[in-house]
């Protein structure tokens, strides 16, 4: 049984700034970030870049990436491809690679036949061939398909299925989901804006962007719930809320690398079309971090 | 000051067979609520049939209503219009009826024109003209706009705009709209479906369909909640998520009082071109009703 | 039967400064369109702000149309109502009156439950109660439903249903329901941007915003088109598209009354929410206006 | 200068049943609908299941489909993908491939980080570094970007962009694209559903994936509309509605290659997970393809 609980990094993919892959980028930022009580790490999610690399460059990350993440903490490997041969080639990649759980986007370029017939197909032809635990990822702002509970449901029912990272944060689906399936099936938050809503309703944790500048931060909320201090809970929440939305809804990848480089991480470029940010927006952003009380990193 | 901790039902209006107005079922359904621990009501809200009525209906359902809530409870008065005159006539006869606040939906037909410039005019007008406090009411599942936490917070710098109704479940931004604003600014949950959720971030209480049917299973979740009882808490809002389902989203208002007219209340009929439930649902509605343990309300 | 060939202006109801309604303006400005070869009129539709009338103010602008609009032209009302009872009021009331359609909105407050059932029903009973042909009206931008070709031929089998305004811009639609209904089922463009892709399918026609201030623009394009020549039709179209938008989708009602002013027509003042034109946007809209070669109207 | 004037299908890309590609379909199709009058191909485009290949099976498909172009027609070969680097990659291989232009999808992934900026960096680095003519390719149903006419515009400024290919379908924004822009800008429907309109309005012709099954039709409706025959061009471009409809929106790819099984061309599977079409859904195609008087296709 693998067990999910607490707060894991989606990590970026770090570039040089001819676009080229750092590999010391991402094992530096994976030592600096063991320092913290994460429960692991996020490999090629949407903060990762997923889109945006090759097909080799893919599989070396997953590489590099194991190699740097210690034993005793996760690695969730993002697999998801358009085509179910592709995902299932990803899954095996990873498997092999060492990842513990792979997380699978629901294909979305044909949104008009994606419906419960298709979807149930891929993510069970994938659990088939996966030899670690599945994970469902529903990230309705980059998709432009929102998975209902219905869907989920069924979907969930494979024995290798076993958990769901909902990015969408409509907190009755989730709270639904929760409600239908057994204890083993494992929820998880797909962001910090929504990280202690989604524990009150029996979330397991959260993959959130945020906890790669501010671990503590995020798994200070973690532990606040966890030892029944709703009011510190609370407050750690609210006071997260503009950062997060600041390297995420509202500025993207790029400012959540520009943070990294602000924090004392490997930050670094984005593919394009991402763009840099702007000298100004810089600024407001380190505005936010600051009046959030996110603080430098130590390795 | 105005309190507006708790839960407060949103009051189908009653209809008799023919559409006419029931101002029977609205006081007896008042008398039997009474006897839960609820703030108060809403009267003419969504689920009122607020854009059902006519012009005259309106003033006698406010009246209505206010004679039977006795003085110890709330009475929200919902003025929803489009045109900012009409809106400013009904928080004017809603507070010579005796309201203790109203709560404003955004204008929405227009939506195109919708902006920050009129929206802001015409809240900043309506509150100027009325006696009462003044709640925004956002409701974009049924007027098609979802404003953002940053309109929301430049509508409420007015004096006389107490707090927030939100109905669309974005937990992010009802979280950003605490965090922006000073403690006297409340905020409220539109749907029992989130309710822990928004508890858990800070907002005071809900104003809940469900809790026309479901008074004692509501206030518990929002007594578990004060009492810091997270768990209990926790497995009540599981527990009501499919209930809470059935009778606003799925099914809508008919449901709801279908709902009330199995549980003891005077449900009745909807107006329409909303449709009552053929004779499955409501059979299904029932067998959701019993599995959340909602059980008959007593006068 | 109905004919419903040509172009109509839906005509803006003129207010007062006071936002009192101005009779004179809106007998003013049919008089003077009615020197343009214009079929009729729409009155009360959503250019004429019928969501921000009382009820009573409704039937006074029905009957000041009436008088005014000459036998020969045509009066068609507007009476969408969320309640299928308020829809046949104003049914009966624009009937009274003197209209020869009436064109019903879809009800949209209650989106979730508006399937085919609950339209069907409220079309059909309405049809039922109408003394003159009914028209539907399909309007996404402001109603939030966009009603598929489906729904429009079930609802559509009527026989007291004639015809259908699609504001909605979808041709495909609209070729789908013209392919598959009688020829004395007729469609007409909802707006100028889209008049000329229409007629080449087939609809009879348009009710177009921009009719108000380049009546004879817009006649033109109708006129090219059926005397075939396509070319000349097609110069006319591509010319108005940005002065349509401009008091349109973009600026709306607010511009399309400024527009009037400037042009020799009654504009007037909108009903707040809705916001007038600050200086910059006027100036725009004039500058628009001219490239588009629209003149200023003779009485 | 490219002429993109007439009639392309976008050609499916041929599987085997184990889903490798079967390059032997891609060339008996090509030499079928050569003897039809179309004015070349689309090469991966949507209907090629674009997003389903590997890098190395894109080359291939290339190389494949130009073999079989006769140099007569011209290839445009679809090259879309998330980061500008492969992108250009893609664009590079097609012209070494022969393509006589290119057709790039906006990258839409990082949906809410796709402002102008981000996309007019991406087209005008892609139209920099492509040998031949670069087509902008707006498909908001499957990317969940609708890009506006004010982008298209910017976008649309770099001399190596030529052209657009719209498949929203939305008529007032190709009439002010083709407004703005000078004759040598070529505007494509990018569905059979609205090409006549599109014509209607100055568009150069259309990308139809219904010219993969029905191309003598829908060269019908482009040789009555340019011989000045509207009416019987509106009777063409009804009647293939529902057909166009049952190949694209409803049933989509695996339908289209139904069909053209059906028709006498190599039809074959889909990648997973795209659903074969079940028997009965299969037997409604035929019947559709029957009433539109689609027949078979002779080489």
């Amino acid at each position: 049984m693998i067990d999910l609980k607490g707060i894991f990094p989606p990590l970026p993919t770090s570039f040089n700034r001819d676009e080229s892959i750092s590999h010391e980028g991402i094992k530096k930022n994976i030592l600096t970030l063991c320092s913290y009580p994460l429960s692991g790490f996020l490999i090629l999610g949407s903060n990762g870049e997923l889109v945006m690399l090759s097909e080799r460059e893919k599989e070396e990350v997953y590489n590099t990436a194991r190699e740097a993440i210690p034993a005793d903490r996760l690695m969730i490997a993002g697999c998801g491809a358009e085509s179910t041969r592709e995902t299932i080639r990803l899954v095996k990649q990873a498997s092999r690679a060492g990842a513990d759980a792979c997380l699978v986007l629901n294909p979305f370029y044909y949104k008009g036949q994606m419906d419960l017939r298709a979807l149930r197909a891929h993510f069970h032809s994938v659990a088939d061939a996966s030899p670690v635990p599945v994970l469902i990822y529903n990230m309705p702002a980059n998709t432009g398909i929102d998975m209902s509970a219905d869907h989920i449901l069924e979907i969930a029912r494979h024995p290798n299925i076993k958990g769901l990272k909902d990015s969408g944060g409509n907190l009755v689906k989730m709270a639904a989901v929760i409600n239908s399936m057994d204890e083993d099936f494992q929820v998880l938050a797909g962001s910090a804006g929504f990280l202690l809503p989604a524990l009150s309703i029996g979330a397991c944790g959260g993959i959130l962007a945020l906890a790669n500048i501010a671990p503590s931060n995020c798994c200070e909320i973690y532990e606040h719930f966890t030892g029944n201090r709703p009011g510190e809970a609370r407050k750690k929440q609210l006071e997260l809320i503009d950062a997060n939305t600041a390297v995420t809804r509202r500025w993207g990848v790029a400012a959540l690398k520009a943070a990294m480089d602000h924090l004392g991480l490997y930050g670094g470029t984005v593919r394009k079309p991402l763009q840099e940010l702007d000298d100004s927006t810089r600024a407001s952003l380190i505005e936010i971090l600051d009046k959030a009380g996110i603080e430098s990193l130590k390795p």
